[in-house]
């Protein structure tokens, strides 16, 4: 950590700052200039709190200079991390993750039928929502733990693997034999969720929050990993902008490979939610697939006109069979 | 909720769209228009997926009419709620609530002092931290349990009603003699908490989201309310914007009338998170107070230079005696 | 334009509005609901201030039917526009720009070898800056003049049809034999500026503001098309975002196929500004030729580390050559 | 200004990169850490490409250290400036400016009759847009010349000095008579306005861009400094943030202190076009008087009905002369 002091500082000040510092159990160089005195923190400064720092009346600036993704970041891990769901799929790497399925998990009939569908179109885990968070309490909630009973008959029908989502902890048991957790975008910082998710060795797919950083991703990726378990898979799902007349949020591609630079464990896409609108989700999946994504998760409904969440969204089966094959040409062409 | 129809919609697919919306429940009243239809949607339409609608080829828009804060909107509940906090203190209408404290209790000591402090400038309710939401999985992540034991000590000590934050429903036990249940921005969306302490009567202070549209926050407090307890206050703190490089957040004054104009539940502000330094806050505390506010939740630490969180942002116990007053005479201003 | 009357607004109140409205020249359709009354304003609504509108007691909402893009609107014009650059180059339909060069034109050797370079690469337009709209007065601003006569020598060398950007109207003759005249970021709402570009049969590269909406970006093309040029080639440049700690702006692909349903002009996209870092531009231009777009704009400097401004987001000669070869790939993948 | 390099830095890069800062005239203060090697940059650092020192592979973080506002920063000018409109009017320091009028100058009865309620109501400026800057090519742009011309007969009625916005430089001679010339929010980065405006000695009232930075509001305050005239007026008038249901834009009232702490220059704010709500105009002008706002600029016309432009958000002139009354009041209590 760095800190550049005021050129106005008197030396008693700068003095007990340095002092302070020492105490915290650092090592403080110091680098006078012609105008300025900069102070190289060196040590454990996890716990330096940098706005207090930069509050004081001698400091003119503070810059962080040493990663905080240990667990997460590619410094001490710099391989790419490839998550195993079954003996068929893997995600990170080479394996390209297509997931597909309903918003909502509806009925037996709905979800057996979309996700035979989506895998004769190439898909290789399904999706579909069992607790559902909605803005509004009068909005559908999701069917429940019998959402997730229905998920598992489409798994034995298929062989897909599936992913859906939580929302309560108290709700862990019923996800004992779903492959991957789905931690939504409004829980992207419900830490005490994070804690226990770390605490599983189950795959957990982290989306960005509604209005997330990069940077808070990672780190809730973190608390992830710090409590024991690194089987995370970032997702990229749109953010919120001061545009929102023609898409539901702002699908930030360039956090894909800024993510990927960042941290070894793979990034998957979902234009569905980023866009919220069914006719911009081919275009923003191929570009998801050209930006070096390692999958993506596309919402698919047999009937989407009468869907009980996001229909506006969903693609039909017809139109998922064009678009899968059009991401494996574009993954195609790059990889020759 | 208003449809309106392109002019080229087909006269089947129109009917279609008629007979559909029928089915849902709906009275559907037609205008036949010389350039477009337009049908008016009467009943419940709290089901209809209006991103759905809109994406139909033969929509062009939709309108939603009704008001969605049924419990917390000011259509059927025109009077400013008032909530006792105890025999002295209530927050909406006239009484103002002046709340400070520590970001985090730290220990007896400090916890005591500061609320002696606080209570002599003119505060009537102590705030004060014992889960904080942090985003790096390293930081100080508060005393917990201790912590509210301590806020509880300060409370006999010097009578004042305290408030503190829940972040993990799993705990509310502890919660038991708090006074108000504060939920943080990180947690304003975590729906399933939110529906648990809609089934308590404790009165709630439900903080706007990191990044939370206006809607969004009446619509978290409808959750509250629907379940039955409608000991809503609002609270202001801050929104993430494109610009933080002088201030942690942009404090939006504006959503103090705009709420109150919406929702008859009285609303304080935070200008403590909003700025993120102390020599913001009293102008923004000030200025809060002349926007009509029902109050002010305001950081102070004895020691802000040793504070374990958030110290650049408290003020001193004798910077909040000089700012009591001048926002006691700003509010007599306005009131004269 | 369709304005729905509050169930609480009296007849007399009701009368004069409608009273009002028939002035303006409107005939106002009325439909009775069971709890509101609708209004559909026929007519030329587009001096209807619907801001006044929303804000009278009796009104609950207002809502515009009619589209506000007449000229760059697909509604009249539903083929896309093409428009040709020169003899062999045209920019829509099926034609692609591939448009790279340096940021700055710097001197003659330099605008010289990087357009043989990038031309040899496939490129088929060069840019260059010569006006510079620099934040701070105390950057580099560009060569000015002397940087329109380098780029012509390029052009002449080469045979690359140029673009280069304008910032004052009043040097508007410096530019007759530029190919495509470029208005930034910080002009698209340079009103005087658009107009007087509208009254040319230049063909304009506009910029989407930088915190622009789409539709801004469309009523600013609007401008030039109604003072009588049509050739307008939009262009997204990333947006700003809240989250700039690792990219420059955030890139709105999805800005792409939204503009392309909207609008019959050409849609290019520029991933060097976006991003700001050239390691980004790749993925990121790789990306914006899958999602559709119908060009590029590449910056591309043979000596990055000394490039005079915005070396940081430059390609070399080397790297553009390899993006160019994956670009064409990708464009035949998804043509095939 | 401060370069890191990072530890894998090898001794040869190092070597080179320090002699070509060499080359650029810096003294470069090396200081070698355990982990890090953190270079120190002394001299004109004005000319040095942060982004580009950021994207070289050994550099790991570059933070500026010396301040960008030469001219308008507090600094070297530690004095609040105070800017005189004519023998009664001074902005900054203790006086302050209540600047009211219409949006848009209609005609010379409106005009004359909006200036003598204003300034019974204690304004002692008055506005009025005669040049229109509007996102439509369609909606009413403003009377122009003659705007300017019923202006100053309004000056001369009421002796209230005036206050209007150029948009093109090419009208500059029409302001001769004009007391302050306002730069609007959509040219606060058209640069080459702003040198023009650097050359005059007028008052300059410079708006804050749509979605402008802090820093970027005072760097082109500083274009017109630095071009030679220090007469400029900051103006806050809300941001664009993703929050746009309830209020046209966000009201940024922490700015206010900030800009006051970097700069000299006095700050304004327009609560009527951050608002676009007449509702929410006197809550917010309130709170930026208690914030310490050196003035404030309010719409108001006799007919916010028929306004031709922005009537949702005028106030009438009796809503004006009770506004007027209580932002005293506030400005008494916090002087008392």
């Amino acid at each position: 950590m760095i800190a550049v002091l005021k050129n106005n500082a008197s030396p008693e000040r700068r003095e007990m700052l340095i002092d302070w510092l020492k105490k915290q159990g650092l090592n403080v160089h110091i680098s006078q200039g012609e105008y300025q005195t900069v102070l190289g923190l060196i040590g454990n400064t996890d716990n330096v709190d940098m706005d207090m720092l930069r509050s004081l009346d001698i400091v003119d600036s503070v810059t962080r200079v040493s990663d905080p993704f240990k667990a997460v970041g590619r410094k001490f891990h710099p391989e790419d991390s490839v998550i195993s769901i079954n003996a068929d799929v893997s995600i990170g790497g080479k394996g390209f993750a297509l997931i597909a399925g309903p918003c909502s998990v509806e009925n037996e009939d709905q979800i057996i039928y979309v996700a035979q569908r989506v895998k004769s179109a190439g898909a290789n885990m399904l999706r579909g929502g069992s607790f559902k968070p909605r803005t509004s309490p009068y909005d559908f909630q999701g069917l429940g733990a019998e959402g997730v009973r229905l998920l598992l008959k489409a798994k034995k029908a298929t062989g897909l693997p599936i992913v859906t989502e939580i929302m309560d902890i108290r709700t862990l048991d019923l996800f004992e034999d779903v492959d991957v957790i789905q931690v939504g975008a409004r829980n992207t910082q419900n830490f005490d969720l994070l804690k226990e998710l770390g605490k599983t060795r189950k795959p957990i797919l982290l989306k960005r929050g509604i209005a997330g950083t990069i940077k808070e991703l990672l780190m809730s990726a973190e608390y992830i990993a710090a409590n024991g378990n690194e089987n995370v898979i970032l997702c990229e799902r749109g953010i919120r902008s001061y545009d929102s007349a023609y898409t539901r949020n702002t699908l930030d591609l360039a956090a894909v490979p800024v993510l990927k630079e960042l941290s070894h464990l793979p990034v998957i896409v979902d234009p569905s939610h980023a866009t919220g609108r069914s006719a911009l989700v081919p275009p923003m999946a191929l570009a998801a697939a050209a930006s070096g994504a390692n999958g993506l998760m596309i919402e698919v409904h047999n009937d989407p006109l009468h869907a009980l969440s996001d229909g506006a969204q969903s693609l039909t089966p017809d139109q998922f069979d064009d678009l899968a094959a059009r991401i494996f040409k574009v993954r195609e062409a790059l990889l020759a």
